[in-house]
């Protein structure tokens, strides 16, 4: 099948070929969307420049003629990815070819072919995103070896690294009904939580709101109940990335977590970004696997394959980007708190989901496995405040003059992923936004809270 | 409304008059059923004696008429539970109501009603049944004070109970795609484990396969994201309960559970038992809710009301029985391997309810909310074998000559519950029944496990 990630493509749609964009004919993200204001059925798009190709209108333009009458081209005419994750590999390189092949230039186009390319976009300001997939189940892995030691560190200095991390692949379910996509606003929440110097609990409005930068896969073809699967057959079965905002009450979390792991401190909102990246699209930005370092074990046979190793991580940056309130009125742009790779994970995501089904657990199409806080060995490449401000005794100064040590009411945080390499075209997630609002009064002593 | 739950009521089905039914009039549990062996589109059923009857087959018969036209009658027209649930209490009451009418000995029938009642029953041997919901999320509690503190006697001698425990109603989200019907067979998992004296995990069949009797309660109208749930109004959303088995893998658990809880150790199955009870029916069987012991702290006051208070627990008796390969081919019965009661729980279903939403998650119609394993003081109501068999150290003897530290191939766990009280009609939760299948042979050293 023809290289869709040939640099030397150039589309038709403009704004796909600024060498700033996110989304040039080498990335070809996809999503679900509807124009904004209307009621429309939510249906598929792939993201080219600042525009959306709008699948089903492709479709009724007798466009995607290789998978117009097969199960793709039926999937793609539904209101969510799952009928097209459900389909497996070559049905999604097929359909990339197809939208590869509609939006390359190509000679002088006449004017039909203006008159009907216009008819396929959709203006990404004029669009409502939604959640990629219907996601069954959202599972939270812990993959940073820096992160589970940074943030070791702080709950159990002696002890940071638990015995158990560099041979499993730790994770937890997460909360699948409180996935949101990006732009929702996020609550504060209200929770229990017991200050160090207090001696019994209270319950009220977080007081260290953090996020997470993290990424997550999207599952294609499942595995029946009971079956595993082979860590050379894993990658294949995952679709794509997003990136994810694990938001967290970390007060919350410290007087919850034992003896059964995270629960309301990250049930209030998960954020999901709307783009896909494919990993087609992200194959020419594979990196080597870091060798473990000395002393530490090799993964247990079911975990390790030689071509596991050898396909390696990628190399997706991720960034968290901060905007206060005086920040947005003072007109200073947002701030950028962190960089790391995806590359630093410990983990690959064939390992995790070899993992997540070494019991026999099915893995649903749609299912998201999100890789836990990238952080890397370089400090300023933590994800989150928790790290980067050390459980808050170190806050950080903003450039309005302001310092954070959690998050505040109005505070907005961006991530933002993006590959680049030397003979590559530069692709990006779009980004994964959310900003603070503040939590709903609790009524005074005596009520309860309110049911809206 | 008139009272359902009316012992006087008598059933034209002569098995729901049997004084030993789980099924009499007074009790009518929802289900989701079709006939073996059949195609059929799955609906909605009410148990009642050894029958179920087909409620799209009484809105046919022109029957159910108080709901045929509203909202309640399409809901059960569908083919699981959840559109019921999301319409509430009184359409539930309603509809109880209409059911029990039906069914509603009276006069002397008709050879006209004879004969459609007959169309409106399916026999329960002759029927398959389903997941009633589909269940979004699934979150399991550890809501019995005794359980905690046996289980975390084994664990950490010095400090059974944690210091949260009796503040927070511990929790944590468990795993959706794995809940599967009454009757599933469960394969051994293979898993990552280090047993105490090896200095090295390894993966293969967990060595300490473990049942948990649990009780579930599944959600009604939801709550929005960003809402919490006064706790005088939160049982009302809930809709009824069943039996839940949360079989567990107890080396995997020890070995992955630190810091988030466990994970594979749990998600390769859990079963749930087909017909939910609903809170009206359990309405005769309230008890008062125990006084905390002396020095307990009272709940935070968005956990405490005084007419949760006075609504109490529900006393229902559980039980676990087990059969094993032997004890089926030598014809002898189940032996019962523990008695316990829902009343002995720390925390009431409006307190789980509550708590979890009090961060402002959403909670979905059909999303299940397990308590956790249910023990009591009595060492006899122990609700899993890790209690009943301290980790193993103190196995069972067997009516066949047979011990157990832990569950081997071929046994079967049975769970059942009811409620029995001096004035009213026993009604019970039918069972929740799975048999241990060994697991599947890794390949030999060098290979990986198969994908089926």
């Amino acid at each position: 099948m023809p290289n869709s990630n040939d640099p030397h493509l150039v589309s038709w749609v403009e704004s796909a070929q600024d060498p700033a964009t996110d989304f040039p004919i080498q990335n070809l993200p996809f999503g679900v969307f509807r124009r904004a204001g209307t009621a429309e059925m939510p249906r598929v798009g792939v993201a080219i420049g600042d525009q959306i190709l709008d699948l089903p209108a492709c479709l009724g333009e007798g466009l995607l003629t290789d998978v117009a009458e097969g199960p793709a081209g039926l999937a793609c005419a539904t209101p969510s990815l799952n009928a097209l994750l459900a389909l497996g590999r070559p049905h999604w390189q097929l359909v990339r070819l197809s939208v590869s092949r509609v939006l390359r230039a190509g000679g002088s186009p006449s004017r039909y072919d203006r008159e009907r390319n216009a008819r396929l976009l959709v203006p990404q300001a004029e669009a409502e995103l939604f959640l990629p997939a219907e996601i069954g189940d959202y599972t939270d892995f812990y993959a940073s070896v820096h992160h589970a030691t940074n943030v070791g560190r702080l709950f159990r200095p002696d002890q940071p690294l638990l015995p158990n991390y560099k041979w499993v692949p730790i994770g937890y379910h997460g909360r699948a009904s409180s996935l949101v996509p990006s732009g929702t606003p996020v609550r504060r929440p209200l929770g229990q939580r017991r200050p160090p110097n207090d001696e019994v609990p209270s319950f009220g409005p977080t007081r260290s709101l953090d996020y997470e930068v993290e990424l997550g896969a999207l599952v294609g073809p499942g595995n029946p109940l009971g079956a595993r699967v082979r860590i050379d057959e894993a990658e294949a079965r995952l679709f794509g990335l997003v990136l994810v905002n694990d938001w967290s009450a970390r007060d919350v979390q410290a007087w919850e977590y034992q003896p059964l792991g995270p629960f309301l401190a990250k049930s209030f909102a998960t954020t999901v970004s709307p783009w896909v990246v494919t990993l087609d699209a992200l194959d020419p930005f594979r990196i080597a696997a870091a060798p473990r370092p000395a002393g530490d074990p090799p993964p247990l046979p079911h975990l390790h394959s030689v071509i596991d190793q050898a396909r390696g991580g990628f190399d997706v940056t991720v960034e968290a980007w901060l905007r206060t309130a005086r920040m947005r009125e003072g007109g200073v742009g947002a701030v950028r708190l962190s960089r790391g790779s995806f590359g630093d994970m410990y983990w690959t995501l064939a390992q995790l989901l070899t993992h997540h089904a070494s019991n026999g657990c099915n893995l649903r199409p749609g299912d998201l496995l999100a890789s836990g806080t990238i952080s890397g060995p370089d400090p300023r490449s933590r994800g989150c405040l928790l790290e980067l401000t050390t459980r808050g005794a170190e806050p950080l100064a903003l450039p309005s003059g302001e310092t954070r040590a959690f998050l505040e009411d109005g505070d907005e945080v961006v991530l933002r992923a993006y590959c680049e390499r030397e003979g590559a075209t530069r692709i990006g997630f779009g980004e994964c936004r959310g900003v603070v609002l503040p939590s709903e009064r609790s009524t005074p002593a005596g009520g309860q809270p309110a049911v809206r």
